[in-house]
């Protein structure tokens, strides 16, 4: 089975907007094993759609448009389809009750209330968000236009909720994938590891990197859920093993998503003393709704003063050593710990750059340090290559942090090595 | 003259990688008043793209592709161009000598010699950044097919540099574009004042919101760039007018990135005192390369212990006003600013969400605070409508400190309204 994408909006055409729509239906489709093999953008021009419509309808057996559906007089994708596939629109009872009790009292214009008019014989896709509901509509010989709404957290939801049970029964498969999240491990030795892990079709493997974090998705089809979670689940544990301890989760987002939950459970907590990541340790912590069970004290220390006054570090430390150093980065994790009293301390200290840099000390390097109740670990992380960046070089350190509590959380050697 | 854009890759077609090349090229080319009619994407196979590109060209007087320029035996967009426009490929003696150049001693595979061969009588657009160059080439009828890098950070710079230059000899035309930044009005509003500048072809002014703030774009084409800059300045400076104080700079990203060189020019230095932010103003703050120079000191308070502890906010205020309170905000401004010996403190107390909020206190609700020299000025940030957030929550709400001290350092009122 094959499909192609249709996103329709003038605004896209002119790049104000960027498409993410298509590469959100595209992976989707691909998790059915539905072959994507062309996607297109159309402005809001009821004749120029009509022309990709019918050329998608020639080549491929589902067709999916994102955009289009709601109340204003550019948002023409529905009639044209209507038209194209001789199913007028009717009023469709389930998507008016939907819209009179979003709307409540207020009154709607015609073109709200045209929302609710699908083509004849369409399967509807509730708008658990929005008001415009999207619809799968029969077209000759066996195919489908898939309309879909434009906003991506319309889309997203409706995606999930209504598209996939159809794509189900469309397919007779039950589709599930998991994420194994890593930190620590290029895709190439990845690759090397998984080996022929990552030559299956059902189920299968494929490594995707992605802001200097490397994930794999393993992916399986069955008759039932059942089924697909009973196909991926060895494959997924192989990979898990193959891997080592470089996996920090399955199916969680970020390193800090794993670390702040395992520091609830134990009932323990961190504190922070910045340099270089100025506070970017801190407020990917506290990007966690609930991390004020965990965090209660980040220290910037910007200046040397910062870290002399606010930290305790020796004013001779600093003068010998220098700001970017082992023994400073190790001082600052032990008195941010002993200044919050928590019970680990993470501290990071290094040059960013661009600027800054020396020949012993060159741009992108940088002191990660972990205060525990027993032991104090320093890690280094070092530049390789070329330059990637401020603040690729920031988010990188501040998950080399990361990653070094949640070693030392997992029971993990802590003289490890960082690909 | 109209244009359209394939972009190749299958990787695009898969949804792994969201096509932002054919938004940036759009840009591009609106700025031209060159109307794109059309985007495509087709994956790495040569006989589709045959089939794209005969339908592209048979529509269009510009075609641009993105994508498939590389060493890799799946890179076949030059190989394609060439057969269709009947144009064989041959060595470009300026390409290879930049290519020997970027490979220096290291030896080099076919493949990669082959990305310095071009379509006969090409125009090339070197790769200031990787290894293959762009190029345009002649189709009949006076049309042109354009080859550019799919990668985005080897596209821009080629955009900007090669692609630009080539459009102005080809529409006869130089574009100039400047961007007047806003904090604190809506697209709607700022619509109103502007009006009937909205309205003109050449130079022409739109507004744009993204990522909770709105700015407008004044664009101007002539024959020379003296011209074109000619034409946007009184427009530019209407626009300025017409928009007030809440223009916060003209062609620079971000408020800090206004704040930061302001405060560098007084020999003035700001610290932070930060709660539901938990980093984030530090962060935006040592964003922007040498911010050492006004920023030695952030604390992250976000217990109310540390509140205490670090800030000397009294004990009895947080149990009296609680955490998220005028009062409290002052005085961890006035704390911080103490503590870190800074002319400015800056401090933020709120709910960010999804939980914590109550009738009084609704999530979303931010208290923003000032301390200078000779006063204390607190704003607050009062939930409008829908929750965004927690993420919005926390950029706005750090995005409104800034906004506090750029109208202090500009010698704005200070009581003003935010919409």
């Amino acid at each position: 089975m094959n499909a192609e994408i249709i996103a329709v909006g003038t605004e896209l055409l002119l790049g104000h907007t960027i498409n993410t729509d298509a590469a959100t239906v595209a992976r989707e489709l691909s998790a059915f094993g539905i072959d994507v093999m062309h996607t297109q953008v159309v402005g809001d021009n009821s004749s120029r759609l009509e022309e990709c419509l019918h050329e998608a309808l020639g080549r491929s057996d589902l067709v999916f448009t994102t955009g289009g559906l709601g109340p204003t007089d550019d948002d023409l994708t529905k009639e044209t389809v209507a038209r194209i596939t001789g199913r007028p629109l009717r009023e469709h009872a389930d998507s008016m009750a939907r819209l009179l009790e979003y709307f409540g009292p207020r009154t709607m214009s015609n073109n709200q209330l045209k929302q609710a008019w699908l083509p004849d014989g369409a399967t509807a896709f509730p708008n658990t968000i929005g008001t415009a509901p999207g619809c799968a509509v029969p077209a000759p010989g066996g195919k489908w236009v898939v309309l879909l709404p434009g906003p991506p957290f319309e889309l997203i939801p409706m995606l999930e909720q209504a598209v996939r049970p159809f794509l189900q029964d469309l397919t007779h498969n039950v589709i599930v994938s998991h994420m194994v999240h890593t930190f620590g491990i290029g895709e190439g030795l990845a690759a090397e590891r998984l080996d022929e892990l990552l030559q299956g079709a059902n189920p299968s493997a494929a490594p995707y990197a992605s802001a200097g974090e490397m994930f794999v998705r393993v992916t399986a089809k069955g008759a039932t859920l059942q089924e697909a979670e009973e196909l991926a689940q060895p494959l997924l544990d192989a990979v898990r093993q193959r891997l080592g301890d470089v996996v920090y989760g399955t199916d969680i987002p970020s390193l800090e998503a794993a670390i702040v939950p395992e520091l609830i459970r134990r009932g323990q907590t961190v504190a922070t003393a910045e340099s270089c990541t100025g506070g970017l340790v801190a407020k990917r912590i506290t990007d966690q709704p609930g991390a004020s069970a965990v965090f209660g004290t980040g220290l910037v220390t910007y200046a040397n003063s910062a870290k002399e006054q606010l930290l305790g570090v020796p004013e001779g430390m600093l003068h010998t050593h220098g700001a970017v150093s082992e023994p400073v980065a190790r001082a600052m994790a032990e008195g941010v710990r002993r200044v919050a009293g928590s019970d680990y301390g993470l501290a990071l200290t290094g040059i960013a750059g661009p600027g800054g840099g020396s020949g012993s000390k060159p741009v992108g390097l940088v002191y990660i340090a972990l205060a525990t109740p027993d032991d104090t670990f320093v890690h280094v992380m070092r530049p390789k290559g070329r330059y990637m960046g401020r603040e690729w070089t920031r988010e990188r350190a501040a998950s080399h942090a990361f990653d070094l509590l949640r070693r030392h959380l997992s029971g993990l050697p802590m003289d490890y090595e960082v690909h």
